[in-house]
């Protein structure tokens, strides 16, 4: 193997598929490394921990075709720090032994065999080809991922319910005390569908690499069990959360008595105050609408209290509901909208958080029963 | 006691105090307190782990003298979240609460009687009081104190060795395997001296807190066994390292047999890069000079090497010689000069860096021995 690559592009590469190596100590070692694949002028770059599989693509001169797997935090670590000059990569096959070559900074670096790294599944070949943007996509990602529930298992509400069909694509996820749910126009052409549920750490990671790419398509790819979602640039390849999603619709109010209407940068930094003085153990702000005022309190025994006005847009009877304030946090800080509206029924039911300008996208939280 | 005060210099002065807060589990909760002290217009905010007290001062409108101690950390969270308006404390005496009111945010914290904060020797009442400028003294606690021992006792090199003589300010400390010393010009009028050995801790304490202010002028007012350090603003005061510093002078070569002039950002880098595979036992890297080169090598086995040239000044013999390149790095980041000096006698002796700049400033590392 033998190839040269600008310093920048290694760099990005090896970001984009670096995080779900293995930590240290694992049983294989293989698992810490980063699988390159120098053939036909292209270098592939994969790494997995057995759940998700991440690949990178990129054009390069191959002078000499050839794979070996190299420690993925040693080679960030060097290619953080080489200077912004072509980089060249040389396999000795005998020895398994990089030689990395940038300016006057030279390395080598002991590899482990490509024999050594797992067969992985990363083509689905007879699944469903859906081409949908990937604008809508990192929306509805970012918009419901937060709120799946923090299970190591496979329970089904760990993962995003993601319903594509026609010319909507529908996310959903819930940790049992609060619901999110959004639905976005896509461009479908084809008019496949499909509906299942993601891992929230294939979701995570895969907002994480779009950080470092730019593009505007994205491909899914769905079988029965597996899920691949591919770009011009990388792929990523997981299994998917089997079992019947909860029918979650019927949760969400058709209407509500009473509409609030309250400012969302006021309400953040009311609430991020008030929190101050909130009991670690349970995180419990009051809410209090009044006469289109919002008073917030907290406290803590044998510590203080807190407390906050904010105006609001609230004409309804006095109303005092308690909520862990970190899930009334999660959701608001996600809406892109100047002013937020909290939709009431009573202080024992789940109330509906939603961004004024978008009624697609809701959030409703089951508020905490208070003497 | 009722006093108001803005929340920027509010927050400031907690920020000068808290870091020497005992954290929590600590057996006297008082430690954990900032005690607020409103008299003559004045607030003073002290802070104390019984080894280091930090004393922030400032002017407020008293209505109402009095005093209390209030949990540092929460206060900390609260005054950085509050909006950008006056902030009133407000005590009441009967129970220890005192309500804080900014805008439309209100907070009751419930603190500790100021008769249970420690009595702090903070007034050093017949020591010697010397006045000299910040910056020079900024410039060698910097330029020293990271070469100290790390040691939680009392030993002499866990502290930073410091004359005042005239009109020059030297410091000095080593943990045995480097030596930095630096000698400043200081305008010091009433030619008054000491000599004496402070805790490091004290001193990146008394530069943290520098960094919140802007003033021109610092007193020590130093007696047998503690120091003040007072500006207008503030005052730290700490018990001072008793025994004899040894005698260092004695260990720093006269003259060198041979002088390397290296770019400083190179070497840095050059170094910075090497080291991503050093043995992380020994941290070894060799320098080898050669004929205005010099090549920069470390290995770990069973894991790869590395190696980077940079071009220096060198006319002597072929020259290699190893370091714990992190001493070399402590020692160069801290010096501002584009270019640095190496001052060589040989593979197994004491090895001098200096800026080339300025001749005062000098670190002194051992090399390691190697095969």
């Amino acid at each position: 193997m033998l190839f040269t690559i600008d310093k920048d592009s290694l760099l990005n590469k090896i970001k984009i598929v670096e995080k779900v190596t293995a930590q240290r100590g694992n049983v294989q070692p293989v698992l810490a490394n980063v699988l390159f694949e120098a053939e036909n002028n292209v270098l592939n770059l994969t790494a997995t921990d057995l759940e998700i599989s991440i690949k990178a693509k990129t054009t390069v001169a191959v002078k000499k075709e050839g794979k070996i797997t190299l420690p993925a935090k040693k080679l960030l670590e060097i290619a953080a720090k080489l200077p912004d000059k072509p980089v060249e990569f040389s396999l000795n096959e005998d020895n398994n032994i990089v030689s990395i070559t940038c300016g006057n900074s030279k390395f080598e670096i002991i590899g482990i065999s490509a024999q050594e790294f797992p067969k992985i599944e990363e083509e689905i070949s007879d699944g469903t080809e859906i081409e949908i943007e990937l604008d809508p996509l990192l929306k509805s990602i970012k918009n419901t991922v937060y709120a799946t529930a923090n299970y190591e298992n496979r329970n089904v509400i760990s993962g995003v319910f993601c319903l594509i069909k026609g010319n909507k694509l529908e996310m959903a996820a819930t940790d049992g005390n609060r619901l999110t749910r959004i639905v976005e126009n896509i461009k479908n052409n084809e008019d496949k569908s499909a509906k299942i549920v993601i891992p929230a750490k294939t979701l995570n990671e895969f907002v994480r690499i779009c950080s470092f790419i730019s593009e505007e398509k994205v491909t899914f790819i769905v079988d029965k069990s597996r899920l691949t979602l591919k770009t011009m640039s990388f792929a990523i390849n997981s299994r998917l959360i089997e079992g019947e999603y909860p029918p979650y619709e019927q949760l969400i109010p058709k209407t509500t008595a009473n509409n609030s209407k309250v400012s969302r940068d006021e309400l953040i930094s009311a609430l991020d105050r008030v929190s101050t003085m909130v009991n670690d153990r349970t995180s419990i702000v009051k809410f209090m609408f009044n006469d289109n005022k919002l008073l917030l309190t907290a406290d803590t025994p044998n510590s203080g209290k807190s407390e906050d006005i904010i105006d609001c847009e609230y004409s309804g009877e006095n109303l005092a509901i308690a909520f862990n304030y970190k899930y009334v946090l999660d959701s608001i800080k996600t809406m892109d909208a100047k002013n937020v509206v909290v939709g009431l029924n009573g202080s024992l039911s789940a109330t509906v958080f939603r961004p004024d300008s978008q009624e697609d996208y809701i959030c409703l939280i089951m508020p905490i029963q208070i003497r």
